[in-house]
């Protein structure tokens, strides 16, 4: 039964297994689970099993069929490992992280994807990432000449389709930290833009965790003798290398760039609130001479000439317009406003 | 006599020891400690004894036994080490820091459990800290094949179980970095919380210390060739080791988050304080206007034909009611407010 | 057809090639694509093909020619790669990238350099630089007993090229913060210096990023024996290594700079501020006293000596200035102003 | 003549000497400057040789005596060295420092011990430190079965006795961090804690400036292959390196911990000032609208209908109180206070 | 012709020459440029030559003397080179920058010099410092015994003579910082205490970038086996090395301490200047209640019956007065002042 597109919606698929066996490059046999073992005894083909959240029971028969280890099955069925890559006895065991964005709400997810390898098998168990990976199982039996070197092979494949889903959520993480700059240096109304620093250095935080492991287990695979690896193929494994690599420095890169993000925003909205606080404030001194004015004529002094000139009154008035005028052309002029 | 698990409230247990042989994976026998040494003698079991805070001449006792170095009954004696691995010519001496959360008051504490292994005994010396061991002990025993592999898997278990201890904790701080954001950002009542950022990063640091030291004496007993670790038990520390990396890159991403914690907390708060200051400052910036203007009505000239109007008292309201209120809508316009 | 320095507004200079065969240091031939493959069969020259922005086709063309490797090929053709140095069999790959400043708008842009580099040829990729490759050609040119070295040597006239390209856009990151230096101590207008340093600092992060791995790439040519780089071309290499590992130190040394320059600028923009308001609030402080006395002077006691004084008023306008002016002086005096 | 311990005040001890030479753990004769080098021809014994701050002409004489380098004794000389070991073809030359807190004003001051070390002598020049060695070579000699392992291990326990020395120095800047964490969280009278705090902070520099060397000094020994250090003795200097290493990772931690400290320190601290000033301000402004009530019933049109009410002027003072304490209830409502 | 020693104000002093042969340890013959090649056909005797910014000419001259490498020609004749120790087939090339502080503007200056190093010659090229070489030849001349060790001990001797320099350079570095500290946590006036932090970092920065590639050279001279470097030379380097080392460590903590005092300082700075604003605000706000008595008294009720006290004014002076001093008491007791 092939393995399918998981919709969002769908919330738990059963765990459909794509179960074949490969000679030359080709698809030569669909196989149940009870097929495997007779499979494997035949020299010149290996078989490709693909798990998605499997039952203990289910992994329990692919552990016999295989001859698996219990460390890495109980691995394989707890999830919640760190990348790495292991080397038990006859075969590897490779754990990769996945990344996507949630599109409903904006909100980075992990998936993980837990890979068997041995001579003439490679077994994936996937958990919690939405993509499956019929399209990697496509586009290798598309490329016979490729298939044909064998699990390595598809091995590379699998890192080469996780490594490339990390690189939109890592160009939406860009682009909302340049959205971000525009908006702490247009002071533009910035809302909650604290907030949103601080939930984009998580993700990066996070993203670092499941990238930065990677760097060992593909220069591993590209510099060291593994077994099952063909040498051939390492020149591949390269190749996911420098993408990982660049995913590195780009999260890197980002993350610094937000620190110094966040420490002008609080200085420049804090600069802000201050120069408004100034200019209440430089709206009350204004007033406070016109106010002594008013005050000086509501004295009560038996000889005060001026308040019984006709003029006395509007003068008072001008006088009063001309300091309140005055500080404010005073203080434009210090700059102090 | 079976070693116990202590309830808080006990202040001192006694020096509880569990000492017996394992012969195949199987308890073959309960030991006083003077019969430990013909114990020994015998090539196809092994001893294992658990002891708690031992005095000094328990401790002597136990090394004329068992022919440990002197400066590993001094560490184990006196506590207060670094988590450690060493080799002393025929035995290894390995020291590990044990954490809890204390339930009574949210207050991190530590303990340290030495071992001294062997090749046919397995010395362990527990101090501070609540959990004995006697789960481990089931366990093993519950699993007579792992443990016919010997003394080695012993340690293996031991250490799984120590490190397993700290998932909690680092889970407990975890949840309240993430309780710290939502108070921060939510801006409901704080509290301390700078103070609780505080204490959270001087507990990671703690546990760092706990933990970074870790790393290394796991590297050494999957890597190389130490004695009285079975070939095939070595894919069980590279079990732990996993799980001290994940711990380690947990602990300093929350340190990491912390710090931004801080910084974001530390501004929305002074942002806070500065707007309500703007507010209180805005209230008596609106009132300075019409206060003036019932200045201007107060002088005492002559000839002020307002104050004959009979309307005249009415309209100057009215005017101050405008005034106060003017500004108000300014502030508000020009987003001063 | 030889390649032409493009003057920025044209937008997309055909892929135009250069190519020609060396022989001890001589250019003896031009040839056209399909004159490649009978030029290599002679053992005692070298081909050096140029190409800008090559369609798919051409591409594929040249890979047939040279029989170069599919991966190889494909980054060629997409850029976006970071600079590396890759061995295939029996030919070296390089990725460089170039960095100009843009004259209209002051804008750091990059582009990408990548070469093959095989026994008896070199192929360049040049991909959104402005400059061509035509200097390099004319100065290996006219010094035939250098390139008479072989495509190593060509290898090390375009690293030093692309690297000397990079040394006026320090200069002017160099120059501009110096700039801003002046202007935040000097606290003339500073405008939006904290936007300008977080620019350079994004500048600077994207330098590095093309720098640093340069150090890598030059380390492996002048240290290792890699093929077709002659022994004594390997001192050139040294040369551009000194030069990279300078740019990366001056870019480390201004980066740590304007960390420092934004927070004295923040802090000096904040200190400034602060300042204005209290001399704001200090007018307003400076009138109250004043304000308060001609209140005194307008209570309707019966029994007021002074207000029946002949002199009462101008005493009270004294009394009222001095009253302005004491706060004045001890504000100063405390250095509160 | 023997070394004895010096107490603060006696400024310029002597370089007092205390010579002797050990066979097979005991001493076996005191020894005059001149008595050395035939004790020196002697197999079977090894000479321990004490001075303090020695003059230039008495370090040529040991010099002579001992046969040592001549950079070596420079440095003995000279002081102000950073620690260190040096091989010099057949001695050891080992230099470290020591740190006490001087009692009278808490203030850390360090000095210096240098050491040669050779197949049957040791040479200890001591500068600066208020402690002698007294206590070392008391221990030494009361344990003859370590002192006959022969100046290999009185290295091991001059070196343990200064680090033991880091002990309390680092025990009480830990508690002077725990003193001020109360001072700043229960902001009781801070006083002076930034400056505290930055002194803090210059300490632990110095600190690790001594320390930290030594990791390497221990390394060395505890690993390599070195001259005079018997193959038994590596296990104690096993010892002194884990306290060097726990040392170093208090201080960073501490370190880490100061630079939380004064963020925290200095943002509540202008956090509580801020308060005040609100606090100051809301009093202004509370006063405002009473000030203004009293202005409009001072103006003097001729209707005032409530001028004439003879409960005008108590219904007045009551609506002033009203407007004076309706603002603060606002304020609490508000939280803006 | 000797080289001199330049005073500061003579500008730009000739290439001068000090070039002589040295056979023993004893300088046998002054050469000429011309007499060069001759004297280094001589296997018993090595040359010694010392330029000061040489023209070109003068170089390629030298050049073909020596026969020494186009590139190191080069970077000799540009000088702006990184601090570098380079092997050319049969001579070393080592590129050391020197620092001094200038007396008139306190200002750091930076020079460099280049030595060549071959089996029986010495080349140095100085650039733009102000000490000449001069003592060390006097020096070196003083002491033939290890003057004969050839021009491998003279490399020492140039280089510890650089280094030394750098430790007054640092010292006033170390002074400035002092004084810095007692400027800021006195408080007294700190002026631009901003910029001169801001100036020192920059220094430092240049600093290290002088020093910490010194290390690596210093490195290589003491350990690796490199020609023209007589094994018992290589403990000279160690002592160099150490000296280097400890500048590093100097400048480093010196830089951690500015960051520290810079951020202290920021605050203090804006903590003085609120605490000023505070009492400002206090002095306007004391004066609040007053003026609101004084308001009262001034209204026109016709029943208010203090009005017709006899001593109803001095009454409310007084009540003035306390309504004053109140809140000066309030603030202060709620500790607000």
């Amino acid at each position: 039964m092939p393995d399918t597109v998981v919709s969002p919606p769908a919330p738990s698929p059963a765990p459909v297994i794509d179960c074949a066996a490969y000679c030359g490059g080709s698809r030569v046999a669909d196989l149940g689970i009870d097929q495997i073992r007779p499979a494997l005894s035949r020299d010149d083909q290996f078989v490709w099993l693909g798990l998605y959240e499997p039952e203990q029971d289910v992994l329990r028969q692919v552990q016999k069929q295989f001859g698996l280890h219990d460390l890495a099955i109980e691995d394989a069925y707890n999830a919640h490992q760190r990348p790495k890559l292991e080397l038990y006895e006859d075969s590897l065991f490779v754990v990769l992280r996945t990344a996507h964005m949630s599109t409903s709400a904006r909100h980075l997810e992990f998936g993980e994807t837990h890979i068997f390898l041995g001579r003439n098998y490679l077994v994936t168990v996937r958990h919690g990432s939405l993509r499956s990976h019929i399209g990697v199982r496509q586009r290798c039996e598309s490329t016979p000449h490729l298939l044909s070197k064998g699990p390595g092979y598809v091995l590379y494949a699998l890192m080469d389709f996780v490594v490339d889903q990390y690189l939109p959520v890592v160009q939406q993480i860009e682009e909302e930290v340049e959205d971000l700059e525009d908006l702490i240096f247009g002071m533009s109304d910035t809302g909650d833009a604290t907030s949103r620093i601080y939930q984009l250095k998580r993700e990066l935080l996070s993203l670092r965790r499941a990238v930065t492991p990677l760097v060992e287990v593909c220069n591993r695979l590209m510099r060291f003798d593994l077994p099952h690896i063909p040498e051939d193929t390492r020149v591949y494994f390269r190749d996911v290398y420098d993408h990982i690599v660049r995913l590195n420095e780009t999260i890197d890169a980002q993350r610094e760039l937000l620190t110094t993000a966040l420490e002008a925003h609080l200085s420049l909205m804090s600069h802000a609130q201050n120069e408004h606080m100034k200019r209440i404030t430089a709206w009350a001194a204004m007033i406070a001479v016109p106010t002594m004015i008013a005050g000086i004529y509501g004295m009560n002094f038996k000889h005060m000439p001026e308040l019984d000139w006709t003029l006395g009154y509007p003068v008072a008035i001008g006088l009063m317009l001309i300091a309140a005028a005055l500080p404010y052309f005073i203080f434009k002029w210090k700059k102090w406003l």
